[in-house]
């Protein structure tokens, strides 16, 4: 962990070959990086090899616009795809939400403390239910009706709130309504939603209900992007906790509430801290 | 737990309605019954009373076909559905296995120890590949192949041996052959089975590809009664064990093993203990 | 579940002894009383009968002084120690908290959110930095500073105001005082704390930090009762996180507030459900 | 995962300090070892770099030798300790037992069905019971007697054993003899102990017992290196179990089992593929 210094990451992956972490470690050190954390994987099934390098950005001497040039000269002759990300500032985070409060309430109170080192410019909800909880935190909150009928418009305003704030990524926060494509793949890789059952068990709406109804032994949850297929975006995180014949579908929600905040939390953690990796519809979280 | 003693063991299920434990425990005492253990548990969503009941049968001053007759009147008038057992004399095991050694072993090595309280007269396999493992235990090993043209004579072989030597229930430890309705519905609710995946989750062949390639973060084990529905019937119980991109398929299959040796103990060790109750293609596990 | 109706609850702990479950439940069928639910355990090593007994208050003919003195009669003569609680009015819920906020936020967003059906009169703290915090929930903040010269005196303020408000169980939300046994006494099995460590490994002060330093692979959280003796108390729930050699400190404190918050409120549910019985310095939790 | 491969492992540790990383890769590199895998990770509280880097040895152009006379000159300017480690040939396994059988069932069956990549050239007991089990795998059981008089000579004849069979690493699988300080150093790192709760809580003798007497709701078992101080070795892998105020000693004992099997089963595990990393009394498992 190097939260207090800053340090530029880079997330790379391509086919596996001969020589990928010797030249890129080579490159960084010949311009002055000092290489703070490197973590690569290789995946045999698909043959693709997948690496994050961070490195401190004191001493590093040459300026981002002329490393693009360089380092993409050698990116393309290993095929890669690549990202350049940075420490510092702050991301901003967009919440969505509709009437459920707990995962809201469990990122605000994080962002409060001081735990979640993100800037929270807005609430977007489809409801008015929760402006209460969320002027407590002086964090203003639009309260945009959606509708079949009026999607479309709904889904511009949201988009315009969105872009004026240079919001980085969006966490839907138990948000009860689907984004449509065209929105989806604005924040590609950038949209975080949790689900309430371990997917891709019980996908869709109601799955406490179908899970208490087939007499499951543990509930889970799902953080993962979104993408236009429902549920079915790369998986970021899962967690589980026990049920037995005891717990009516009641217990299920209430129990089921902990696990959401918690596994919700930890994606959004991976994501700011540039920990994700996203390939072939599945992540990589380097630790 | 009063594994010394022997005890009787009432398994109830009924619609839900007054006077239910005082009637059926005051039965009990007014028969020098004196009960070790009650478990009782109604599901609100089906309005279902459920009820496992345990005594010492010594001191109990009624014989089991008078039992039966006098039990049985109350319990129609209750509309109860109910089931008498025993904990004495162990049950007769049977064990399926095809190619995969690790449940066979772990269930023989908990047998010989003396942890687990069945007899087990007779392993039956598809293929001859286990056999030497299983002598090594000193228990018989029948290899009756099956495919496709001869499943019905198979499956009648199988019977005959199991029919022989009164075998209680059954164990498929990796079995993998889908038995016929015909041959399930002997052994109702006296099949365990055990599922490589977090059911409904992946059911069918190949659960660690499918889950691999999905991307989960997490892998299960689930063991049931087997049903006319593959991969349907009746959950036991269900463990998980995390995973990460790190993991290749390999992986999961190694993960895998331990969780699958462990959720299939734990299942024969519920029924063995008489704790398992099944109604509504669901199971009540009492403690 | 019988969240809706009132009931009556009999917690009750004796020698084991025949007779114990049908001469309670006939009490209570007896006087129009019907029981929603009966859970019981014997401790074989102990040689305890330990039962929680549920009934529905309506149609049940008799008044709770009558019940006292009938009943205690047969408690008696059986030895019982015992106890009649009751599903209504919600408790009062006093909450001590010092400098960390993320008990005290999940707590009260619980409350906000009508998951905790409790009353909060007064948040206390030793501090006066969650001021802010509390005031966003509508609830009175009492800041009464404490250190060893005023100890008797803060206590006696806090014990003035907690009686003032009737209130009738503590939660200690990361409280960083130790409160004197002549306090503790007079909310016995009525304070709850969280500990930071899996207890009994790194009780005291800094388990963090020791367990960084033992270099394990897990690290836990346990809420308890308060005790005379520090972190020694019954323990009521636990639960773990794993770590690594990658997590730091700082991670451990991370990982575990979310281990915290969730261990807490756990245990704070089964002491609002009547759930817990206490004996030689264990706890029964029913389910 | 490149088990297939023969490969060279490097395990480094060192003052952390700017250059490691790329030092050594291109030290591996420029002689034509492609890496396959590298993990490190750098101790921010202890300053201590730490690395495992594994490489093809197909087309490194070095011997051994000159490996380590050249590699060794650029280690000593780093301060680095350092092992040079192989994926090949299997290493040899030696296991001591007493009574119990769980764990060494476990063990061989694994190695049995080809899960475990090992050579079990013996297993050494201080009793004679479970020579039975033991003549069932062929394998050789050595029958030594150890008691507190005859402790040395015991001890000698085992490491006379163990010498001329060549055994790379030891597992104590439930061995209830305490090893003397002038054994143990003579296998530093390479004896694996399991023992039977969530160390630091309960070491030493019948840590189930006191688990139950202080109520706890979770039990553990961690296997680790053993020192000469008991159970305060560098611990390698830690697992739990739920249990409740319902479950006996004999209980905890019976799910203990379970997991103490499979804990020392990941310990064994991580030790043969060379992934382990022992500094300051712990260790780093890299993935």
């Amino acid at each position: 962990m190097s939260d207090q210094a800053q340090s530029a990451i880079l997330l790379i992956s391509c086919p596996d070959q001969k020589g990928l972490i010797s030249s890129t470690t080579r490159f960084i050190w010949d311009r002055g990086g000092n290489i703070v954390n490197l973590e690569q994987h290789v995946d045999v099934q698909e043959d693709v090899f997948l690496m994050r390098l961070e490195w401190d950005v004191k001493g590093f001497n040459m300026g981002w616009s002329e490393f693009e040039k360089q380092f993409g000269g050698m990116a393309e002759r290993f095929g890669m795809r690549w990202e350049l990300r940075f420490s510092y500032p702050k991301p901003k985070l967009g919440i969505f939400v509709s009437k459920y409060s707990h995962c809201l309430f469990d990122i605000l109170s994080r962002h409060q403390s001081g735990e979640l080192p993100v800037d929270i410019p807005m609430v977007i909800s489809n409801h008015p239910d929760l402006a209460d909880v969320v002027s407590k935190f002086g964090i203003p909150y639009h309260h945009i009706p959606v509708n079949k009928s009026i999607k479309p418009e709904s889904e511009a305003k949201q988009l315009q709130l969105l872009q004026e704030a240079e919001v980085d990524f969006l966490v839907l926060a138990r948000y009860m309504q689907i984004l449509s494509p065209g929105f989806t793949e604005q924040y590609q890789n950038r949209i975080i939603n949790i689900h309430h059952s371990f997917l891709p068990a019980f996908p869709g709406a109601k799955p406490y209900h179908s899970a208490h109804s087939r007499g499951v032994k543990i509930i889970g949850a799902t953080s993962h992007y979104v993408t236009a297929d429902l549920d079915a975006g790369p998986i970021i995180e899962q967690d589980i906790v026990r049920v037995s014949h005891s717990d009516s579908v009641k217990d299920f929600v209430r129990k089921g509430r902990d696990l959401e905040k918690i596994v919700l939390a930890r994606a959004i953690w991976y994501h700011v801290q540039n920990k994700i990796l996203v390939y072939k519809n599945k992540t990589v979280i380097f630790k």
